[in-house]
Order: structure tokens, then sequence, then C-alpha cells
């Protein structure tokens, strides 16, 4: 299995499942799904105990205790996983839906209907359950997925694809509709990203080094999502409580995920009176500061920042903080530091609340509200598979709409073009 | 203007002028593609003289006359790029278009907000009125465009990008809005295709040959449209006559072009009444019949179809014939050899209507019309910059919607995340 030809195989029997996949029932797809969730919960023990050779592999190559901790199955991480699969089976089945239809002059009838993409290969890091949540999804949505998973996870992988073969295989849908790349081999995936006569897409999920190594491997097209480098700009005319309380919550509830604040920008208006605030209250949380001029000249006490930390993704309890202008220059560090992720603005100006919504080229852009909300489930999507930062296809949390494309369904009565 | 340097350079500034063009308003950029219908019939004369040096640089290069007449810029053209221009400015813009909205359980009001893509590259070749249909269609979404047209009309689209300059200084838009890559030097292409850090999109418009190299060349996400080969299949509950118009329609009113049908399947039980009725028509209008053994042996004057038929787009007054059992072969055969372009059914029959609908994995999809209708005007959707045959971003043909993404917006009252 670790020869190209082999993979090339793997991805034409994904094509082909996919096919028959399109056209499944909704409740085809939601008793598989279920029977997925019913078999992780019944075959705990099996999953964990092929886990714990994965973690034991870990151990003898010195990998870090955060990944050994991401890697990990534990009885949450199989609640969870059983969870999420019946919850993907409670939301609507986007497929077959339409979307608008109009009418021509001449009779014709016009829809346009979601349908599948095809093939969608996820390539991921460490964790086993994106193995379910992503075979999941994939599945809901019509499509064939073939998976990926960091090559320190092999066993619980392979175990995964065990149970979701089974799922498949009880519910009379086609077994190589969902499959896990069996190797740990590099080159497996470097062959995977050229067969794009048989994968529509390809979702990378983990670090910049791998995302940066699939979209330069790959002919297939990507959705990606780099790192989010999210802004709250706090406005001189916001409520003082309500931008404290935003931004606490979008620094400190959950510092290493993408959605959290990076940096604050504070109206040089209100800096006077809110930094202080934001301050103490960041400081007792354990955040450290890095601060523009201005602002440690008003907080002796700051760490100054540097060129390099305006676009950087701490993915930790640090915080840039800078002084600006008014809105111009807020937008303008945005625009040159962002990472078209999330940013949002406490204001009670109603022209600035339209003219940032209008103007931040970002995914999610928020008024008065938590970076934290830029989430598939928080916005009310359902699960989702990521949030992609480049515009093409999806941009933002992608959920099932995203892991589909429309088609035009024209209805007639024999009309021809003149 | 050839070194790599300089390209770079044309796309940064494309970059800069997307985010101004991105905060102009509706009225601003109807007015700009007013002013460049006007300066387009103002300096016909000029456009004519600057297209004739390229007329006569195809003759000491020798191009085929279609190619000449391609290039050719006629009064008529001149005509129908102003009328398109025109015609673009009275479509309703789809930026800030709100496509959903919806509310949260903690009164989160979320929007989708329709916004441009960025930039846009389209490389194209020959034509030259492609210049102004595609800056104007781009601009409308607000979007840059940087234009690369075949090197045989340098000067006539040297001339058309200093009209659309004119047209962006007059009415205060940015003149890097829409840029015309003025060197004939392929390299250039090869440079462009390298900057996906200022370009969003590629579009190559033109033969297979452009669309693989530029696929091949890029990093940056590309819309294709490969190839057209389109079916219609005369299901056996068919109406003889509206089968035969649209068989007739769908062949010979312009068989030149990517929606023209290729292959026509013909159900067994309709075949002896229906195939000697359709030879007999296509033949009176010039079209080569080559059949399968079937077809052939009802139809001794067929010349038989190889297996190299059926997969061929032939662009011309060609068409092959299948006889089949039924609707599976029918659509086994259109998996197995179309290109997801355009497929038609014609048929009474209610089930077998809805069946081919949900399962021919096509762009677009008809009942009981021809394949011609596959086009954006006749769709509704205002002149189109292109059709997608792959389903990521768009598939099928692409209108000034298929130019822009959608973000999220969130209005809060100061939510935080639990």
């Amino acid at each position: 299995m670790t020869d190209s030809f082999t993979i090339s195989d793997m991805a034409k029997a994904a094509r082909a499942a996919s096919r028959k996949l399109a056209k499944c029932s909704t409740n085809q797809k939601n008793t598989m799904l279920r029977k997925m969730a019913d078999l992780v919960e019944a075959q705990a023990d099996r999953i964990r105990a092929e886990n714990r050779r994965d973690i034991e592999y870990a151990h003898t190559k010195g990998l870090s205790a955060a990944m050994i901790d991401r890697l990990t199955v534990s009885g949450a991480t199989i609640l969870s996983m059983a969870a999420g699969l019946r919850e993907v089976a409670m939301l609507p089945d986007p497929v077959s839906e339409i979307t608008r239809v109009w009418n021509r002059p001449n009779g014709l009838q016009i829809c346009k209907m979601r349908i599948p993409l095809g093939v969608i290969a996820i390539i991921y890091e460490s964790r086993p359950n994106v193995t379910m949540d992503a075979a999941g999804l994939c599945l809901k949505a019509g499509n064939a997925a073939i998976l990926r998973g960091g090559s320190e996870a092999l066993h619980s992988n392979r175990v995964l694809a065990d149970i979701i073969r089974q799922a498949l295989s009880e519910t009379g849908l086609p077994l190589e509709a969902a499959q896990v790349i069996p190797v740990r081999d590099r080159s497996a995936v470097t062959d995977l990203l050229q067969l794009e006569e048989f994968i529509d897409l390809v979702i990378p999920r983990g670090g910049e080094g791998l995302i940066r190594f699939v979209v330069e491997n790959s002919r297939i097209p990507v959705l990606k999502h780099y790192k989010g480098v999210c802004h709250v700009f706090v406005d001189d005319t916001a409520d003082s409580d309500m931008a404290l309380s935003i931004c606490m919550n979008a620094k400190v509830q959950r510092p290493g995920v993408c959605n959290a604040m990076e940096t604050l920008l504070v109206h040089q208006s209100m800096a006077t009176s809110f930094l202080p605030l934001v301050a103490e209250s960041m400081q007792k949380a354990g955040v450290e500061l890095r601060g523009c001029d201005v602002s440690c000249r008003m907080l002796p006490g700051m760490i100054p920042a540097t060129e390099a930390d305006w676009p950087t993704e701490y993915n930790d309890l640090i915080l840039s903080v800078k002084v600006v202008s008014g809105m111009d220059e807020a937008i303008t560090h945005i625009e040159t530091y962002g990472s078209s992720h999330t940013d949002a603005i406490v204001t009670r100006d109603y022209e600035r609340a339209r003219r940032f919504v209008r103007e931040v080229d970002s995914s999610v852009v928020l008024v008065n509200a938590s970076t934290r909300f830029n989430d598939g489930n928080q916005l009310g999507l359902g699960a989702e598979i990521g949030i992609s930062t480049t515009k093409l296809h999806a941009f933002g949390p992608m959920g099932l709409e995203e892991l589909t494309a429309t088609k035009f369904v024209v209805m007639g009565d024999g009309q021809i073009r003149f």
C-alpha cells in the first residue's frame, strides 16, 4: 500500500463510491451515521487499546506532552465522537436542496440544486477524533472521504476506519465511501495531491507547515486556513464594561484557538480610561501585554511591541495592544497585519458600526460581540469541518453546505434557442 | 515591463486598487461602466486603427483566417462592446447583498453578505472584445482585473486599456483597478500565476492547451472549463417532434460552441422510428453522423463511431449517435464520456425526468429543452465571464454573483461565549 499505484486505486474507488453515495437517500445516510456512533461506543475498548499502541510509539519517538495529550482517546473522546456523529445525523441534508427557482420569459423554469462535491481528501494532524468528525460531515453531504491523519495516530485511525467500513457495510452503502490511508509514508500525501482526476477538494487541518506543504504540492483545489490574527477595536463611543467583557472573553476564554484575539486596538480618546482597566484584568488573568509606544507611555509596566508582534498569532496568553487615532487607523492596521479571519468592533456609533462591517475584509466581522463566535456551531451552521480564510468557494466556518456545489436544473416544454 | 518585478508591481497595485474599489458605491461603478461604453464608441476609429496593426502582424505571422476573423474589431464589435458594458451597468450590484439573515438564541443576528473576491486575472486568446467584457464584469462586482489577451491582439488591447484607464480616471476610481499586461512575453503569464499573495482567482478562457497551461503553472485558484461534450438522451416516451426540434437546435444552431450537442443517445424502443427521422434532418443540415453498431445496422449510410468519438468535442457539424437500452445505460454513458457540462433528456415520463435531474452530474441538466440554454444570458444571470466545469466555487455559467464571496456579519449587544 505504499506506492502511488495503490493510492491512485484508492482514489479511483473513492470516485466510484462518491457516485453511488450521491444517489443515497437522507435516511440511508443518517442511519449509517447513527450506526457509526453506536459502533464507536460499542467498540470503545478496542479503539482505546489501539490508541495505547500509538501513545507508546509517541513516547518512544519522544513527542511532547501536548502532542500526546491531543493524541489520546479518553472515555470522554469516545462519547464526544459518538455525540458528534448523532448531531450530524440530525442536521438537515444539504443535498438536493433547491436554493433558488426562477422563470424565464420563454417558460423555462430554472433551479439551482445542491449536489455533493464528489471526493474530499482531509489531511490532518494528531487528533484521531478528527477522523470521525470529518468522515461524518463528508458522508452526510454525499461526498466520499479520503482521510490522512497524523502518522503518530495510525493505529487509532486504522481501527476507526474499520468501524466506518462496518457502518457503511451494515447500511448497504459503498465501502470505499470513507477510506483512511493506512501507511505512515509522507510520499502517500504527495501522490494523493496529484490525483485531480479523482479528488475534487483537499482540506488540510493543522499547523501552518502542513497547510503550506499541501498548498505547494497540490494540483487539487485546497480550502485552507493559514492563521487567525484577530482584532478587537474598542471605539471611543464603546460601553466600557461591554468592551472589557468582550476583550477578556476574546483573549482568555480559550487562548490557544484561532478565533482568540491577538491584538487589541483602542481609540486614543478611550485609551486613558480603558487601557488601565483592561490591563489590570488581563494581567490578573496571566496575560502578557505588548504595547505600542503610546500604550507603553500610559502603562509603564508594559513590554514594548516590535513590528514582529503585529502579524503574530500567539495562540497563547499574550496580547499586543495599540492605541489608534480612530477608525481609519484601526481599519488600516487590520488590513495590513490581519489574516482575514475574525475582527470585531465595540462601539455605540451607528455609522462606525456600518463602516466597520462594510470595510473590514474578514470572514467574520462582528459588532459588539466576542471574536470567539467564529465557529460553525456558534453561528448556527452545525458542526464545521474547518474555517477558510481564502474567499474561493467558502470564506469562514465551513459546515455541510460548504461541502456541496450547486448545479442548474432547467425544466422545459420543448424550448429551443433562437 | 518584461521582468517579474514589474508584473509583481502591477499585481500589488491591483490589490491596493481592489481595496478602494470594494468601498465604491454602485452609482460610481455604473457611471464608470457607462463612461467606458461612451469612450469605446467615441474612439472607435482609434481602436480600429490599432486593431488593423494587429491584423497586419497576424498576416505576417501566417495566422489562419478563422484566427484573424476572431481578432478583427468591426463596427459591429464596437457596438456590441458598448452595449455589453451598458447592460452590465444595468445589472443589480451583487456587492453588499445580504443573502441570508438568521438569529441565534443568545440574540446575535448573523448575516451573510456578498463581498468582492479581490483581484481577478483573466487570461484569454485572440478576441479583443473579451477585454471589455471581462473588465466590465470584474469591476461591477468590485474586483480589480488583470487582463492578459492573446499576443496577436496586443495593440488592440493596449488601446482598450487606455480607454478603461480614462473611464476610471474620469469617474474618480483607482486607475489600477483594471490593467492590461502590455507585453507579448509568455513568461509574464508564468510570473503572474505565482502571485497568490496579490491575486485571488485566475480565469483562463480559450483552448484546452491554454487552460491546461494555466492549471499546471498556477499557485492561484483557477476557475476552468475544459470542454463541453454535451448529450441529448431521447427517451422512448419522448414526443418525437419535440425531440427532433431539440436535437436539431442543440446540434446545428451554432455547432462551434461548448453547449452544442456532441452525442445523441436514443432509447432502443424509440430508435426504429426516431433515428431515420433525425438522421435525415441532420444530413440535410450537413451534419456527419458517426454511429454505434446498432445505429449503423439501422442506417447503413452511417460512419461507424470508434471509442475515440465518445469523449470528443467536435465543435463542428459532426454528431456521434448511440442506441442505449434505457436510462441506466444513458446515465452511465454520460458519466463515462461526458464533461460535466450540459446534458438534456427528452421525455414524457415523470420518474425518468426526476431521476435524470438528480443523477446526471453536470453543471446544467435540462428536461425537454435544448443544451444551447447553458449560457448566463439565457438562464437569466446576465452576462457571463465563462462556464465552470469544476464544482469548487462555481459550477456552470458564471455571472456577477460568481465573482463574489460572502462573509459573515455578526450584530451583537455585548455577547460573549461561554
